[in-house]
């Protein structure tokens, strides 16, 4: 399945339950801020290795699962209600990152591209 | 393009930046929070008609386009680290929602599917 | 009460349950995420007007009292962790912006400081 | 300094700007969503430790400091808003949490009060 069909799907479900007048880009944002927080009541006191280890947990698989679909169906909706091809703009933005990032620059240093000129080495 | 080909692209951009170390499940998840943020940002004053208009301006399209891409690539790149298959398990998400939210009972109906069957109609 | 007050309780709390090994800023920014999200739900279908009406419905005060008091307590541990004085520095940043902010540029006019100056007059 | 003066500030704040149109208690929402989100990025990347030892240096202390005002500032003026006693509700939520969360079974465990009673003694 591709998201183009995906997206169909949910506008389709929307419809066909009148929900489509709550469906504002704003209300949207909204509701993927809440599916983003139970993302994070998730791993909120998990340790990083915790965090991995999660997918090899059926519980932790099985709310990682339900929680990843929740945000990518409302950014799917959200995606469509604002008429964005969310692949195209998502593969148009690597291609920037890759100017902006320069490998052999980047490498191994969580900084924005604007400090990579600066000899700050430290994460964040 | 699919998702798996971007978050091939995505993993790659990874590997090559050494950054695979940063990517853990719980620091993917405070990053997508990041940028959910500044999408709502950008609809936090605006109306909810302003907020559908955002498409018909060229600034608003492309920031929109900026932050879309930036959230669906955090989801791409965490659903890549948890082994999680995200179009599938929205598909069967929304398969899961077509029982919860039988049409005619949730029709016009902002509610949880746990309140359905309250005589409640007011929407939240 | 005081916010240092309640600071003192929700940290005597913590110490009780043997909880500050979660307590890490990092931890607590995420169960900050978590209780900003459940507030959005809260507030994510209605229109403006209902957004402002809740206070009035004793269902929707209780609900808004309770998710405002989780995200108030966590911020305060938050502050308590990362020895910032809450009040302080929320004051400091009402100064800055008095002065970001002119009154008689800014007036009616939703924009960052940084975009004042423009002819823009549109919200966002 | 107390809240309640903090309020009034924020609140005489927004009305010389005549910004009070714009903060409806969803619109707040959304604004904390985003400082909310900044906050996220301050800390992203960091392990549990670096998170903690932000305060040690004067480029973290002062991004937190800021951030950490933001968020306070629109939690207040959502509290105002919506006519809630944030220190109130607070300390309510606190007592409501000694209940629930009675020391010698919560001690160390970082789950739900609705999972106390489970033998599961894993984090999460």
């Amino acid at each position: 399945m591709t998201v183009e069909r995906l997206q169909e799907m949910v506008s389709e479900f929307a419809r066909r339950r009148d929900w489509e007048q709550f469906h504002t880009p704003k209300n949207l944002v909204m509701a993927l801020t809440g599916e983003v927080g139970e993302l994070s009541e998730i791993f909120q006191w998990l340790t990083p290795e915790e965090s991995l280890a999660i997918r090899h947990s059926d519980a932790g698989r099985s709310k990682v699962d339900e929680e990843l679909a929740d945000v990518f169906l409302y950014l799917v909706r959200l995606a469509d209600v604002l008429d964005v091809d969310l692949v195209a703009v998502a593969e148009a933005k690597v291609r920037l990152n890759e100017r902006r990032y320069p490998a052999d620059k980047a490498r191994g240093r969580a900084v924005k591209y604007s400090e990579l000129d600066s000899g700050d080495a430290t994460v964040g």
